[in-house]
Protein backbone atom coordinates (compact mmCIF):
# COMPACT_ATOMS: atom_id res chain seq x y z
CA UNK A 1 0.00 0.00 0.00
CA UNK A 2 1.31 3.53 -0.76
CA UNK A 3 0.93 5.93 2.23
CA UNK A 4 0.13 9.22 2.18
CA UNK A 5 -0.51 11.81 4.87
CA UNK A 6 -3.70 13.28 5.25
CA UNK A 7 -4.82 16.44 7.16
CA UNK A 8 -7.67 16.45 9.16
CA UNK A 9 -9.71 18.87 11.41
CA UNK A 10 -12.70 16.11 11.51
CA UNK A 11 -15.27 18.12 9.77
CA UNK A 12 -16.84 16.82 6.55
CA UNK A 13 -14.40 18.10 4.14
CA UNK A 14 -11.64 16.97 5.77
CA UNK A 15 -12.84 13.60 6.64
CA UNK A 16 -14.63 12.70 3.24
CA UNK A 17 -10.80 13.69 1.69
CA UNK A 18 -9.62 11.16 4.07
CA UNK A 19 -12.09 8.32 3.25
CA UNK A 20 -11.73 8.82 -0.51
CA UNK A 21 -7.78 8.77 -0.13
CA UNK A 22 -8.18 5.22 1.71
CA UNK A 23 -10.51 4.40 -0.95
CA UNK A 24 -7.95 4.90 -3.62
CA UNK A 25 -5.81 2.57 -1.52
CA UNK A 26 -3.22 4.96 0.59
CA UNK A 27 -2.18 3.91 3.73
CA UNK A 28 -3.39 6.54 5.77
CA UNK A 29 -1.48 9.18 7.89
CA UNK A 30 -3.75 11.75 9.80
CA UNK A 31 -2.50 14.55 10.67
CA UNK A 32 -4.44 17.29 13.03
CA UNK A 33 -3.57 20.32 14.76
CA UNK A 34 -4.48 21.89 18.38
CA UNK A 35 -3.75 25.87 17.33
CA UNK A 36 -5.55 27.24 20.57
CA UNK A 37 -9.16 26.83 18.88
CA UNK A 38 -11.26 28.32 20.91
CA UNK A 39 -13.00 25.35 21.22
CA UNK A 40 -11.51 21.67 21.79
CA UNK A 41 -14.95 20.04 20.10
CA UNK A 42 -12.77 19.72 16.40
CA UNK A 43 -9.55 18.03 18.01
CA UNK A 44 -12.13 15.32 19.32
CA UNK A 45 -14.08 15.17 16.26
CA UNK A 46 -11.02 14.72 14.63
CA UNK A 47 -10.39 11.52 17.32
CA UNK A 48 -13.17 10.21 16.43
CA UNK A 49 -13.16 9.75 12.64
CA UNK A 50 -9.79 9.18 12.67
CA UNK A 51 -10.67 5.89 14.24
CA UNK A 52 -13.84 5.08 12.33
CA UNK A 53 -11.68 5.40 9.36
CA UNK A 54 -9.05 3.07 10.84
CA UNK A 55 -5.73 5.35 9.75
CA UNK A 56 -2.82 3.79 10.37
CA UNK A 57 -0.80 6.48 12.36
CA UNK A 58 -2.88 9.90 13.83
CA UNK A 59 -0.79 12.94 15.38
CA UNK A 60 -2.11 15.84 16.62
CA UNK A 61 0.63 18.72 16.54
CA UNK A 62 -0.10 21.33 19.12
CA UNK A 63 0.56 24.64 17.33
CA UNK A 64 0.11 28.47 18.38
CA UNK A 65 -1.35 30.78 16.15
CA UNK A 66 -3.01 32.78 19.27
CA UNK A 67 0.41 34.36 19.31
CA UNK A 68 -0.23 36.44 16.77
CA UNK A 69 -4.20 36.98 17.13
CA UNK A 70 -6.19 38.22 14.17
CA UNK A 71 -8.67 35.80 13.87
CA UNK A 72 -12.06 34.87 15.44
CA UNK A 73 -11.51 31.41 15.38
CA UNK A 74 -8.42 32.02 17.78
CA UNK A 75 -9.41 35.61 19.39
CA UNK A 76 -11.88 36.92 21.68
CA UNK A 77 -13.66 38.47 17.97
CA UNK A 78 -17.42 37.45 17.70
CA UNK A 79 -18.19 34.66 15.32
CA UNK A 80 -20.15 36.47 12.24
CA UNK A 81 -23.91 34.94 12.37
CA UNK A 82 -26.56 34.68 9.11
CA UNK A 83 -24.38 36.18 6.49
CA UNK A 84 -25.92 36.35 2.91
CA UNK A 85 -24.59 33.58 0.03
CA UNK A 86 -23.20 36.50 -1.42
CA UNK A 87 -21.43 37.81 1.37
CA UNK A 88 -20.17 34.08 2.02
CA UNK A 89 -18.94 33.40 -1.20
CA UNK A 90 -17.90 37.55 -1.77
CA UNK A 91 -16.36 38.20 1.87
CA UNK A 92 -13.14 37.01 3.41
CA UNK A 93 -14.86 36.75 7.18
CA UNK A 94 -12.91 37.19 10.16
CA UNK A 95 -12.80 33.83 11.01
CA UNK A 96 -9.54 33.79 8.40
CA UNK A 97 -6.88 32.50 10.21
CA UNK A 98 -3.76 34.46 8.57
CA UNK A 99 -2.05 31.64 6.22
CA UNK A 100 -3.50 28.80 8.25
CA UNK A 101 -3.13 25.91 5.20
CA UNK A 102 0.65 27.10 4.69
CA UNK A 103 1.44 26.37 8.11
CA UNK A 104 -0.83 23.30 8.01
CA UNK A 105 0.72 22.00 4.91
CA UNK A 106 4.14 22.98 5.53
CA UNK A 107 3.88 20.72 8.64
CA UNK A 108 2.19 18.27 6.53
CA UNK A 109 5.36 18.49 4.31
CA UNK A 110 7.79 17.98 6.99
CA UNK A 111 5.99 14.81 8.34
CA UNK A 112 5.57 13.22 4.67
CA UNK A 113 9.51 14.22 4.33
CA UNK A 114 10.14 12.36 7.54
CA UNK A 115 7.85 9.65 6.99
CA UNK A 116 8.43 9.14 3.77
CA UNK A 117 5.69 9.42 1.85
CA UNK A 118 5.43 11.57 -1.55
CA UNK A 119 1.08 12.09 -1.14
CA UNK A 120 -0.49 14.85 0.38
CA UNK A 121 -4.45 15.11 0.78
CA UNK A 122 -6.24 17.99 1.66
CA UNK A 123 -10.03 18.75 1.68
CA UNK A 124 -10.03 22.17 -0.14
CA UNK A 125 -12.86 23.66 -1.80
CA UNK A 126 -13.15 26.01 -4.42
CA UNK A 127 -16.04 26.18 -4.70
CA UNK A 128 -17.84 26.84 -1.15
CA UNK A 129 -15.20 27.89 0.14
CA UNK A 130 -16.04 30.45 2.68
CA UNK A 131 -13.82 33.02 0.28
CA UNK A 132 -10.36 32.01 1.64
CA UNK A 133 -7.75 32.48 -0.42
CA UNK A 134 -5.85 29.51 0.32
CA UNK A 135 -8.71 27.20 -1.05
CA UNK A 136 -8.16 27.96 -4.33
CA UNK A 137 -5.92 25.89 -6.88
CA UNK A 138 -3.31 28.60 -7.52
CA UNK A 139 -1.99 28.49 -4.31
CA UNK A 140 -2.09 24.64 -4.18
CA UNK A 141 0.39 24.55 -7.15
CA UNK A 142 2.37 27.11 -5.47
CA UNK A 143 2.56 25.07 -2.27
CA UNK A 144 3.52 22.11 -4.45
CA UNK A 145 6.25 23.53 -6.16
CA UNK A 146 7.68 25.37 -3.18
CA UNK A 147 7.55 21.59 -1.83
CA UNK A 148 9.49 20.14 -4.63
CA UNK A 149 11.96 22.97 -4.42
CA UNK A 150 12.38 23.20 -0.37
CA UNK A 151 13.08 19.83 0.76
CA UNK A 152 16.07 17.31 0.87
CA UNK A 153 13.27 15.02 -0.74
CA UNK A 154 12.73 16.99 -3.51
CA UNK A 155 15.76 17.84 -4.23
CA UNK A 156 16.56 14.24 -4.14
CA UNK A 157 14.04 13.79 -7.04
CA UNK A 158 10.85 12.58 -4.70
CA UNK A 159 8.02 14.72 -6.32
CA UNK A 160 5.18 15.28 -3.85
CA UNK A 161 2.26 15.72 -4.51
CA UNK A 162 -0.72 17.95 -3.18
CA UNK A 163 -4.08 16.04 -3.55
CA UNK A 164 -7.41 17.77 -3.26
CA UNK A 165 -10.59 15.58 -4.86
CA UNK A 166 -12.78 18.28 -3.63
CA UNK A 167 -11.57 21.38 -4.85
CA UNK A 168 -13.92 21.53 -7.48
CA UNK A 169 -17.03 20.31 -5.73
CA UNK A 170 -20.02 21.95 -4.46
CA UNK A 171 -20.85 21.30 -0.90
CA UNK A 172 -23.65 19.15 -1.89
CA UNK A 173 -21.62 17.13 -4.01
CA UNK A 174 -19.31 16.54 -1.38
CA UNK A 175 -22.11 15.34 0.81
CA UNK A 176 -23.05 12.80 -2.08
CA UNK A 177 -19.45 11.76 -2.26
CA UNK A 178 -18.82 11.70 1.63
CA UNK A 179 -22.06 9.01 1.49
CA UNK A 180 -20.34 7.01 -1.58
CA UNK A 181 -17.20 6.63 0.66
CA UNK A 182 -18.40 5.38 3.64
CA UNK A 183 -18.22 8.20 5.90
CA UNK A 184 -20.33 8.95 8.90
CA UNK A 185 -21.26 12.11 8.90
CA UNK A 186 -22.75 11.95 12.19
CA UNK A 187 -19.50 11.98 13.37
CA UNK A 188 -18.07 15.17 11.71
CA UNK A 189 -18.59 18.65 13.04
CA UNK A 190 -18.31 21.87 11.14
CA UNK A 191 -19.49 25.04 13.26
CA UNK A 192 -17.04 27.65 14.45
CA UNK A 193 -19.11 28.54 17.32
CA UNK A 194 -20.47 25.59 19.24
CA UNK A 195 -22.38 25.55 22.46
CA UNK A 196 -20.66 24.43 25.32
CA UNK A 197 -22.24 21.35 25.28
CA UNK A 198 -20.55 20.49 21.20
CA UNK A 199 -24.13 21.13 19.61
CA UNK A 200 -23.17 22.98 16.46
CA UNK A 201 -24.73 27.13 16.14
CA UNK A 202 -26.76 26.67 12.54
CA UNK A 203 -25.44 30.08 12.05
CA UNK A 204 -22.24 31.00 11.65
CA UNK A 205 -20.76 30.63 7.81
CA UNK A 206 -19.54 26.49 8.30
CA UNK A 207 -22.96 25.98 9.52
CA UNK A 208 -24.78 27.75 6.79
CA UNK A 209 -22.59 26.21 4.04
CA UNK A 210 -23.68 22.46 5.99
CA UNK A 211 -27.24 22.80 5.66
CA UNK A 212 -27.11 24.34 2.30
CA UNK A 213 -25.48 21.42 1.09
CA UNK A 214 -27.67 18.86 3.25
CA UNK A 215 -30.23 20.80 1.92
CA UNK A 216 -29.18 20.92 -2.08
CA UNK A 217 -27.92 16.85 -1.51
CA UNK A 218 -31.67 16.01 -0.84
CA UNK A 219 -30.48 14.70 2.75
CA UNK A 220 -30.60 15.40 6.31
CA UNK A 221 -27.68 16.62 8.53
CA UNK A 222 -27.59 14.05 11.55
CA UNK A 223 -25.80 16.38 13.76
CA UNK A 224 -27.87 18.30 16.29
CA UNK A 225 -28.21 22.23 16.28
CA UNK A 226 -28.67 24.33 19.50
CA UNK A 227 -31.35 26.29 17.07
CA UNK A 228 -33.28 25.37 14.09
CA UNK B 1 8.96 53.93 9.50
CA UNK B 2 8.30 50.56 7.67
CA UNK B 3 7.28 47.89 9.55
CA UNK B 4 8.87 44.42 8.62
CA UNK B 5 8.75 40.74 10.37
CA UNK B 6 12.37 39.13 10.91
CA UNK B 7 13.10 35.85 11.77
CA UNK B 8 15.56 35.72 14.67
CA UNK B 9 17.37 32.22 15.65
CA UNK B 10 20.20 34.26 17.36
CA UNK B 11 22.93 33.10 15.22
CA UNK B 12 25.07 35.29 13.25
CA UNK B 13 22.85 35.60 10.30
CA UNK B 14 19.71 36.08 11.52
CA UNK B 15 21.29 38.70 13.93
CA UNK B 16 22.93 40.42 11.34
CA UNK B 17 19.74 40.23 9.10
CA UNK B 18 17.83 41.83 11.81
CA UNK B 19 20.96 44.81 12.18
CA UNK B 20 20.26 45.25 8.58
CA UNK B 21 16.72 45.73 8.25
CA UNK B 22 17.33 48.44 11.04
CA UNK B 23 19.69 49.98 9.40
CA UNK B 24 17.85 50.48 6.11
CA UNK B 25 14.87 52.21 8.25
CA UNK B 26 12.66 49.60 9.11
CA UNK B 27 11.04 49.06 12.93
CA UNK B 28 11.58 45.26 13.24
CA UNK B 29 9.25 43.21 14.85
CA UNK B 30 11.09 39.63 15.73
CA UNK B 31 10.17 36.07 15.12
CA UNK B 32 11.47 33.33 16.89
CA UNK B 33 10.86 29.43 17.89
CA UNK B 34 11.02 27.24 20.54
CA UNK B 35 10.62 24.36 18.78
CA UNK B 36 11.70 21.71 20.67
CA UNK B 37 15.32 22.37 20.55
CA UNK B 38 17.90 20.20 22.60
CA UNK B 39 18.82 22.81 24.01
CA UNK B 40 17.76 26.20 25.30
CA UNK B 41 20.43 28.23 24.25
CA UNK B 42 18.87 29.28 21.23
CA UNK B 43 15.84 31.13 22.26
CA UNK B 44 17.92 32.94 25.16
CA UNK B 45 20.56 34.14 22.45
CA UNK B 46 17.64 35.53 20.26
CA UNK B 47 16.31 37.23 23.11
CA UNK B 48 19.42 38.87 24.09
CA UNK B 49 19.82 40.01 20.81
CA UNK B 50 16.51 41.33 19.96
CA UNK B 51 17.26 43.36 23.14
CA UNK B 52 20.06 44.40 22.54
CA UNK B 53 19.14 45.99 19.00
CA UNK B 54 16.02 47.99 19.99
CA UNK B 55 13.36 45.67 18.38
CA UNK B 56 9.99 47.05 18.49
CA UNK B 57 7.83 43.70 19.61
CA UNK B 58 9.95 40.19 19.61
CA UNK B 59 7.44 37.18 19.94
CA UNK B 60 8.55 33.40 20.75
CA UNK B 61 6.16 30.95 19.14
CA UNK B 62 6.13 27.86 20.48
CA UNK B 63 5.90 25.15 18.27
CA UNK B 64 6.10 21.20 17.66
CA UNK B 65 8.50 19.74 15.32
CA UNK B 66 9.10 16.98 18.10
CA UNK B 67 5.51 15.55 16.92
CA UNK B 68 7.29 14.23 13.60
CA UNK B 69 11.38 13.32 14.55
CA UNK B 70 13.64 12.82 11.95
CA UNK B 71 16.26 15.37 12.92
CA UNK B 72 19.53 15.57 14.73
CA UNK B 73 18.34 19.17 16.21
CA UNK B 74 14.97 17.61 18.09
CA UNK B 75 15.96 14.08 18.28
CA UNK B 76 18.35 11.81 20.19
CA UNK B 77 20.25 11.94 17.46
CA UNK B 78 24.31 12.54 17.75
CA UNK B 79 25.24 15.77 15.85
CA UNK B 80 27.44 14.88 13.60
CA UNK B 81 30.96 16.12 13.95
CA UNK B 82 34.67 17.49 11.88
CA UNK B 83 33.61 16.57 9.09
CA UNK B 84 35.51 18.29 5.89
CA UNK B 85 34.30 20.99 4.16
CA UNK B 86 33.25 18.95 1.23
CA UNK B 87 30.79 16.97 3.27
CA UNK B 88 29.30 20.20 4.69
CA UNK B 89 29.15 21.89 1.32
CA UNK B 90 27.43 18.53 -0.33
CA UNK B 91 26.01 16.65 2.12
CA UNK B 92 22.39 17.05 3.82
CA UNK B 93 23.32 16.37 7.60
CA UNK B 94 20.89 15.03 9.56
CA UNK B 95 20.72 18.22 11.70
CA UNK B 96 18.58 19.54 8.89
CA UNK B 97 14.73 19.78 9.89
CA UNK B 98 12.55 18.85 7.30
CA UNK B 99 10.69 21.85 6.17
CA UNK B 100 11.75 24.36 9.02
CA UNK B 101 12.32 27.54 6.89
CA UNK B 102 8.42 26.29 5.21
CA UNK B 103 7.05 26.59 8.65
CA UNK B 104 8.88 29.16 10.10
CA UNK B 105 7.97 31.73 7.13
CA UNK B 106 4.71 30.59 6.95
CA UNK B 107 4.13 31.55 11.24
CA UNK B 108 6.23 35.19 9.54
CA UNK B 109 3.92 35.37 6.70
CA UNK B 110 0.51 34.78 9.38
CA UNK B 111 2.13 37.79 11.69
CA UNK B 112 3.02 39.64 8.67
CA UNK B 113 -0.81 39.38 7.60
CA UNK B 114 -2.26 40.35 10.92
CA UNK B 115 0.52 43.86 11.65
CA UNK B 116 -0.09 44.42 8.83
CA UNK B 117 3.38 43.86 7.44
CA UNK B 118 4.80 43.61 3.56
CA UNK B 119 8.51 42.58 3.94
CA UNK B 120 9.79 40.07 5.87
CA UNK B 121 13.56 39.37 6.50
CA UNK B 122 15.27 35.87 6.64
CA UNK B 123 19.04 35.18 7.07
CA UNK B 124 19.34 32.48 4.52
CA UNK B 125 23.07 31.89 2.74
CA UNK B 126 23.52 30.26 -0.30
CA UNK B 127 27.06 30.14 0.01
CA UNK B 128 28.39 28.66 3.40
CA UNK B 129 24.73 26.54 3.53
CA UNK B 130 25.90 23.65 5.27
CA UNK B 131 23.56 21.76 2.38
CA UNK B 132 20.13 23.09 3.49
CA UNK B 133 17.68 22.84 0.66
CA UNK B 134 15.65 25.71 1.97
CA UNK B 135 18.12 28.18 2.03
CA UNK B 136 18.21 28.85 -2.15
CA UNK B 137 16.90 31.87 -3.90
CA UNK B 138 14.33 28.92 -5.70
CA UNK B 139 13.26 28.30 -2.25
CA UNK B 140 12.79 31.92 -1.16
CA UNK B 141 10.92 32.54 -5.23
CA UNK B 142 8.43 29.97 -4.51
CA UNK B 143 7.85 30.88 -0.99
CA UNK B 144 7.19 34.28 -2.13
CA UNK B 145 4.96 33.28 -4.94
CA UNK B 146 2.78 31.56 -2.67
CA UNK B 147 2.13 34.54 -0.17
CA UNK B 148 1.03 36.68 -2.75
CA UNK B 149 -2.11 33.61 -3.39
CA UNK B 150 -2.07 32.39 -0.46
CA UNK B 151 -3.18 35.29 1.44
CA UNK B 152 -6.21 37.67 2.12
CA UNK B 153 -3.49 40.16 1.93
CA UNK B 154 -2.14 39.14 -1.58
CA UNK B 155 -5.54 38.75 -2.79
CA UNK B 156 -6.58 42.15 -1.99
CA UNK B 157 -3.14 43.83 -3.55
CA UNK B 158 -0.32 43.73 -0.96
CA UNK B 159 2.72 42.20 -2.31
CA UNK B 160 4.89 40.14 0.29
CA UNK B 161 8.15 40.46 -0.69
CA UNK B 162 11.06 38.41 1.25
CA UNK B 163 14.41 39.64 1.78
CA UNK B 164 17.72 37.46 2.21
CA UNK B 165 20.11 40.09 2.46
CA UNK B 166 22.82 37.39 3.25
CA UNK B 167 21.99 35.12 0.72
CA UNK B 168 25.07 35.46 -1.45
CA UNK B 169 27.27 36.29 1.07
CA UNK B 170 29.80 33.94 2.36
CA UNK B 171 30.56 33.15 6.31
CA UNK B 172 33.72 35.55 6.34
CA UNK B 173 31.71 38.56 4.56
CA UNK B 174 28.55 38.05 6.60
CA UNK B 175 30.93 38.31 10.05
CA UNK B 176 32.42 41.61 8.39
CA UNK B 177 28.40 43.03 7.23
CA UNK B 178 27.47 42.48 11.01
CA UNK B 179 30.26 44.41 12.43
CA UNK B 180 29.56 46.77 10.21
CA UNK B 181 26.15 47.30 11.15
CA UNK B 182 26.98 47.26 15.20
CA UNK B 183 26.33 43.47 15.82
CA UNK B 184 27.63 42.72 19.04
CA UNK B 185 28.51 39.08 17.88
CA UNK B 186 29.55 38.08 21.26
CA UNK B 187 25.83 37.88 21.75
CA UNK B 188 25.40 35.52 19.13
CA UNK B 189 25.06 31.46 18.94
CA UNK B 190 25.95 29.11 16.77
CA UNK B 191 26.38 25.89 17.97
CA UNK B 192 24.06 22.67 17.32
CA UNK B 193 25.37 20.70 20.18
CA UNK B 194 26.62 23.49 23.08
CA UNK B 195 27.65 21.96 26.88
CA UNK B 196 25.05 21.87 29.55
CA UNK B 197 26.75 25.22 30.63
CA UNK B 198 26.55 26.67 27.07
CA UNK B 199 29.73 26.37 25.31
CA UNK B 200 30.06 26.04 22.04
CA UNK B 201 31.21 22.17 21.08
CA UNK B 202 33.40 23.75 18.34
CA UNK B 203 32.52 20.49 16.10
CA UNK B 204 29.67 20.88 14.30
CA UNK B 205 28.61 21.82 11.39
CA UNK B 206 27.51 25.48 12.50
CA UNK B 207 30.81 25.77 14.54
CA UNK B 208 32.97 24.65 11.95
CA UNK B 209 31.33 26.92 9.32
CA UNK B 210 31.01 30.08 11.97
CA UNK B 211 35.22 29.47 12.75
CA UNK B 212 36.25 29.37 9.05
CA UNK B 213 34.15 32.37 8.79
CA UNK B 214 36.45 34.05 11.60
CA UNK B 215 39.00 33.20 10.71
CA UNK B 216 38.59 34.11 6.53
CA UNK B 217 37.65 37.49 7.80
CA UNK B 218 40.41 37.54 9.49
CA UNK B 219 38.82 38.23 13.09
CA UNK B 220 38.95 36.13 16.78
CA UNK B 221 35.56 34.69 17.49
CA UNK B 222 34.17 36.31 20.76
CA UNK B 223 32.18 33.68 21.97
CA UNK B 224 33.88 30.45 24.17
CA UNK B 225 34.75 27.10 23.15
CA UNK B 226 34.10 24.06 25.15
CA UNK B 227 37.17 22.32 22.99
CA UNK B 228 40.07 24.47 20.82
Amino acid sequence: MKPAVVLLSGGIDSTTTLAIAIAEGYETCALSFDYGQRHQIETKAAQRVAKSLGVKDHRMAKIDLRVFGGSALTDDVAVPKQRSETEIAHRIPVTYVPARNTIFLAYALAWAEVIPVNDIFLGVNAIDYSGYPDCRPEFIEAFENLANVGTKAGVEGRRFQIHTPLIKLSKAEIIRKAVDVGVDLSLTHSCYDPSPEGLACGQCDSCLLRLKGFSEAGMTDPIRYATK
